[in-house]
């Protein structure tokens, strides 16, 4: 691996701050960085993992006073020699550096570089690569969780267990192949099929944990519904405003770029916007009913919201009637929410006693009861799923898992059909290739551009 | 000043990325971040600037793999003892590790906090400290060029040596002070005129380079006016999609926070927005033109664009006597410029031979002359003066020094008048205490919250 080029990037975030840190990674990185400073031997000297505060000039232009460590492979994130450089925040002077870093030799990093040199180095396998852009994404704790523990290797180890016994199988077929020449059937198939039975369970298990797994990562869908003037926006401020209330009081950790996700409970809920969905008789026919009833349908928990001062139960129930009809509501949830409670003296007797759906009565105005519907949002979740260590998160470990459970298939009705071993064995070994894609014991330039492209800069 | 509590914040740029660092600062600042590691004694145990990955855990769960580094008073940044961590930059990771601190007994920092402990514990003066928070939000290399100067220390030395002549000036009055018993008018009474006058010429000076210092603080104001439809908004695309297109291939130096404003030979110029202006006589008494006028004031340079396919020399003509009238010109620059070149075969004699004004031919269309245009704006800014490393850029200063230039006057005008020399010491030592109060030596917690409430955070 010693022969890649030197890489440079800016890797605290975006924007102007108090300071900046700048990597650059490479077998030049010591050597070019030393050119920024004045004098360079005070670099050349420095020991690895040893800070110490060295000028950059540009000719004889002072550009900052900066901090620099060196790195020295293989014990470097990236396996590489390394160095990082922090420098004040100015747009202006991390610009510079990365010039000048440029200028001596070094190469803008493309995006997930850093991690890829990691893998490629061994440091880390492929789904603890794809753990840290995961960690780096997660937003809520529980997110976070999932990319920590397959950080840790956790999921790989569960590859690995599963691998494991894929190559067992693998043996077992391979000595049912050695007697196949003798053209007598295998003395014990009955333990193949037992064995590729209990793999299905596994696979099927883990295939299907990427609903919650996927929705945990990227935050679980709620749709609000109802007829205008409900005071759906009002509720959405409520569960939004608390939530950022909790946020903005620490600077530098802004949510603006999730302006609808919130937290409950360490877990992301996400809202689809369902703006103008109506559910009255005359609007039905209009335009964009059937874009609303898409977006709806992306949603798990659907908030179906009513002015319980204006509404008969008559009128609810023939458009739950309607909803019913157009939307699966097989794994999805649905609250009603009764607002305006703050209107009545009294709730609707006919409301109270309303069993056939789950109901909040609240007032958004007032903020009343929110926390029941915060309460029902969480209950959603089956938390024993959560402390799952080894959810599948991950897309494209899902889409590798869908094509190994295909494949188990295509084994199952090749034994069922007593086809001979050796094609049973092709479809054995595709698996344990699919199995060293999800790992990185077997990569394409395709499959890593995948995986790294979806990195931020710098890492 | 080591019974200062412990501070903590995100030093960073605010926002998701790779890395963010944190910074800690106080003399808990090794007791509280040694709780955040499994093993404290492993963080306890680190020597001073050596840099470790170390793993923060919230009880038993891990919340990241982190590098910390020691900095031990007095040999950081604030002085005091401080931590820096730097952890994956996700805002769930930057947020919960802030948390932590606090938990285990550091309070979040305010801005500009950790440097005025920097200043408290004498690593900076108040000159210095001001420049880090210029460094931080200079955009342009001349911007950069000026905060770097004064955080070198080249600003106070001007200040010192102004100081030093004013104590010079002190010390001949004091002799006087010790004859005016004598009842004798001191000797050489006409050296002291001499001095204050040298001084008073200086101290002018400087109150004069701030308006020079403080447009390339902060972008030289430029508006560019004209009637509708002769290309402004061209123009203006035309300037700053070039210096996009510079910025813009280096990830992480994105500068959409500053949309108007563009740099040219490293001085940067800012467009005021003069939406609306027209100058059409019917258009004159229109509501808003007073606003429109009060921003073409605020530029120092005027483009004033016209459409040379379309308009006579006299409609111009009458435009810019009707434009002078209302607008004072001492101090600004007006460019003509002609545009819409490419619709004529060849320019018209009458606007090639007027040289009553400055004037461009250009097609913004078209990009061709645009580089002229660039030209004649850097020419305004005298390229000599911004090699002066001691230009006043700073509002606090100027503030200061107008005062200083008013008891001056004040001292001249008592020593005119033949006051008694101990009323004119007054006002001396009313100047140098506010040179005082320019360096730091002389402070309040009112001047100090003024410096360092516009730092940012983490700083």
């Amino acid at each position: 691996m010693k022969d890649l080029d030197t890489i440079c990037s800016i890797s605290s975030p975006q924007g102007i701050g108090a300071i900046a840190l700048l990597r650059v990674s490479g077998q030049e990185a010591f050597e070019i960085v030393s050119k920024l400073f004045k004098n360079d031997d005070d670099f050349k000297i420095l020991p690895a993992n040893y800070v110490k505060q060295l000028n950059i000039y540009e000719s004889e232009l002072l550009i900052d006073q900066t901090m620099a460590v060196k790195y020295a492979a293989p014990k470097s994130y990236t396996g590489e020699d390394m160095v990082e450089i922090t420098c004040h925040g100015s747009q202006y002077i991390q610009q510079k550096i990365i010039e000048l870093l440029i200028k001596n030799g070094a190469r803008l990093a493309k995006t997930g570089e850093f991690s890829m040199r990691a893998f490629l180095n061994g440091k880390l396998d492929l789904p603890q690569t794809e753990a840290v852009a995961d960690l780096i994404e997660s937003q809520s704790e529980t997110a976070h969780k999932l990319a920590i523990n397959q950080l840790k290797g956790n999921f790989s180890a569960r590859i690995a267990a599963l691998r494991k016994q894929f190559v067992d199988l693998s043996a077992l077929m391979a000595l049912e192949l050695d007697f196949s020449e003798e053209d007598v059937e295998f003395a014990d198939r009955s333990r193949l099929y037992h064995l590729l039975h209990n793999l299905k369970e596994e696979v099927t298990q883990l295939t299907e944990s990427f609903k919650l797994g996927n929705v945990l990562k990227t935050g679980i869908p709620v749709a609000i519904i109802g007829k205008p003037n409900v005071g759906k926006s009002t509720l959405l401020n409520c569960l939004l405003k608390d939530d950022r209330a909790i946020v903005s009081h620490i600077p530098g950790t802004t949510r603006d770029t999730v302006e609808d996700n919130f937290t409950i409970n360490g877990i992301n809920f996400r809202f689809i916007d369902t703006a103008g969905i109506r559910l009255t008789d005359d609007e039905i026919e209009t335009f964009g009913i059937e874009r609303t009833f898409k977006a709806i349908d992306k949603a798990d928990i659907i908030l179906y919201m009513i002015d319980i001062s204006d509404t008969s139960l008559e009128e609810i129930e023939k458009e739950l009637l309607f909803l019913e009809n157009e939307i699966d509501f097989i794994r999805k949830k649905l609250i009603i929410i009764a607002n305006k409670i703050d209107m009545l003296n009294e709730l609707p007797k006919h409301f109270t006693e309303w069993d056939d759906y789950e109901i909040v009565f609240v007032s958004a105005k007032r903020s009343v009861n929110i926390d029941d519907i915060r309460e029902l949002l969480t209950q959603h979740i089956d938390q024993h799923h959560i402390s799952d260590t080894t959810l599948l998160t991950n897309v494209r470990h899902y889409d590798i898992m869908l094509k190994i459970r295909e494949e188990i298939n295509i084994m199952e009705d090749d034994m069922a059909q007593k086809r001979p071993t050796d094609l049973v064995v092709i479809h054995l070994n595709s698996i344990l290739n699919l199995l060293g894609e999800i790992t990185g014991e077997i990569t394409t330039d395709e499959i890593l551009e995948g995986v790294f492209s979806r990195f931020c800069v710098g890492k």
